[in-house]
């Protein structure tokens, strides 16, 4: 085994070297790769290039899906609407430095003054940029009077209905403004949240948080498909940044929605889901496979032989009855029977410990993104929690609906301007 | 950017290889590395050969440290110690498998029934070992009368004394049988104990379990020094592989030391140690770097210039006052100050979300080994509860002691064989 297990790359050596050296990086990893006839490597990847903070869109929607989340729900505190705008700023000029793999502010120890508390927590110091995307959200609540926003508040961020089985709790629910960090490497992506925290300190309060891994949605059809706790490949289906028109009528707000603000932004549902895994895996793998309506293994649709075979919903076996059950998840879920509605997937997996009565509180943090959740996720989940065989084994327990505004267009805007100005 | 980013390989794609497949990877890594002139890259590592299961001693301790931890604690309610010696065996078999990047037993959908749950959860399946090691240890209430066992416990599994300060949470606390997964890939590591409780289904409970991320301590000096949630290089002086007198004297027991069952093993300690991070991140770089008594962004001593320089605890500065102060960490936790007392440390940092006031959940899951605590961690950690000026910013929540079994030798020994036969 080689001693280099474990070490890190200096953040500091490798952005040394510019765009040259991360290119052989690259390099690298690609030539080992196809050496081994085989799906790129993840985790060597996780040292490359930073991803662009400025752009049209945020980041962390459509950026293929790191493996690790740190996300986060404030409470704003302060009720002076010109706080919250420079707080915005503050944050956007920290999120800049920081995904680009840069400390969030001066450090102590290398020209910052000893007296003061240095403007970075330190912890990331020598770590790569990691992937890390930082996305924003606004959620209901901040459209209240507070802020002078009540008339800004966007259609498309009504209020979710309550879905049957349901069992959520108010406090690690909702919130004023979320933001969801991703990385290839958690102590980064929890270095993000908290220098943000710092940052709002008087301003915003920690509402709730979630750590999350192994993001359980490919977003780019160069990712293999990762599994979900329940051991079943997830996100076959899911919107893919290669899908460019479908992104552009599903995933992107408009100015002609109704919220000119919003154009370039878009709607993010947060679902946190308790699975009763022990009882999970104490149940058949034939059960499993047609509560799914996939097989465990390949993830092949029932009935068919590969994971992107089409999923034919009106195959029937020799015994006569349809290969995918009337209750199974993928029939339920499929755009085909949801009038065409996609949504973008880019949930991870949880374990929180365990919950006291001798089981491991484990599950799936959903995160999806859309254009417009009254037409693409509220109906697929009322239909899911109505009659998704799947339902005995998980349990909603958190929600969020926040709107992402467009992207930060260059080092004179910020997070949330079009909505403030 | 590249389009590999997230994706995986198949774990039966590169054992499919064989070593040599697997050493092509490494090469292909290393020649990346060689031209960037700086440390090894971690995250390409984690998906070389997974470290061996059988030895004299588990793997897990001296290991160099892997990036994520898994941890839990069990009770057993089985009564029966025929049926505890069974499932120890069980587990053993398990761990074989699953720490050299195999399932934990036959997949439902390879070989087996159908109308049978599988013998392996599934979630990682296509995920490579990504170095899982998996380390048992038994806690001293596992030796009461309900299995036999009170003659047999080591006089260094003493129960930690009270000290001053703890606060400690017993449902957190304690447990008769505590697994360590250490992996590259968290999804590993969580996979590996989910499926060890699985098998345990009816024998033990999960009575609590811990997730962490960023080991704080290289136990290897090919590894660059990690750093805590407080920002500070932590594990500089820690006890590494490479030190191999002091493992002889300090980490491995021996039958000489009276209980020759434990012959080969060694002792776990266990603190949850949450740190007040948004107070921390409030107090100026001069006051961290004095209670450290290291300074923040090199890890040098105070009054030195390099991490690894000697600290000089009798060098004074200009002022007349020594450079590390009375109740610096640094002096109180030294082994020069403790009777030269060396502990091997292998903790990670954790966060558990936030905790309803505003303030995230985090800190230090610390876990130390040693040949007898009595002598290493019990007068050290009373030095530190009375005397460390850290205390104003960390509070002990959980605690545990375990006695660690020596090495599982061969395909026909198992986790405890030398307690029970």
């Amino acid at each position: 085994m080689s001693d280099s297990r474990g070490a890190r790359m200096s953040r500091r050596g490798l952005f040394g070297l510019g765009a040259a050296g991360a290119a052989v990086v690259g390099a690298g990893v690609v030539a080992s790769n196809t050496l081994l006839d085989e799906a790129p490597v993840a985790h060597a990847a996780s040292i490359s290039d930073p991803f662009p903070f400025y752009g049209e869109h945020q980041a962390g929607v459509v950026t293929p899906a790191q493996d690790r989340l740190h996300f986060v729900a404030f409470d704003v505190i302060t009720k002076n609407r010109a706080e919250l705008v420079e707080l915005l700023q503050e944050w956007t000029a920290a999120a800049a430095r920081l995904t680009q793999g840069k400390e969030a502010g001066s450090f102590g120890a290398v020209g910052g003054a000893p007296e003061a508390a240095p403007d970075d927590t330190g912890e990331a110091l020598g770590l790569p940029a990691s992937g890390l995307t930082l996305t924003i959200g606004f959620g209901a609540s901040l459209f209240d009077e507070r802020f002078g926003l009540a008339g800004k508040r966007p259609a498309a961020l009504a209020d979710l209905p309550k879905f049957p089985g349901e069992q959520l709790i108010p406090e690690i629910s909702g919130g004023d403004i979320c933001v969801q960090a991703c990385a290839h490497d958690p102590q980064v992506a929890v270095h993000a949240i908290r220098n943000l925290a710092r940052i709002g300190f008087g301003k915003v309060s920690v509402r709730w948080s979630q750590l999350g891994f192994g993001c359980t949605s490919s977003t780019s059809r160069a990712q293999a498909t990762p599994r979900n706790l329940m051991g079943f490949k997830d996100g076959t289906n899911n919107l893919k940044l290669e899908d460019a028109e479908l992104l552009r009528d599903q995933l992107w707000a408009s100015a002609q929605d109704g919220s000119a603000w919003m154009a370039g932004g878009t709607y993010m549902v947060t679902r946190k889901i308790r699975m009763a895994i022990e009882t999970w895996d104490r149940t058949s793998l034939a059960e499993q496979e047609q509560i799914f309506g996939r097989n465990k293994g390949e993830g092949a649709p029932l009935g068919k032989q590969a994971e992107f075979d089409a999923v034919d919903f009106a195959a029937k076996g020799a015994d006569g009855q349809p290969h995918i059950k009337a209750d199974a998840h993928v029939r339920l879920a499929h755009p085909s029977n949801n009038s065409n509605a996609h949504l973008l997937r880019r949930g991870y997996n949880f374990v929180d410990g365990s919950d006291g009565l001798g089981r491991l509180d484990a599950g799936l943090f959903f995160i999806a993104y859309q254009r417009d959740p009254r037409k693409q996720f509220v109906p697929v989940q009322m239909k899911l929690a109505k009659n998704d065989a799947l339902n005995e084994y998980i349990k909603h327990v958190s929600s969020g609906l926040f709107a992402c505004p467009p992207g930060v267009r260059d080092a004179g805007d910020y997070w949330g301007r079009t909505l403030f100005e």
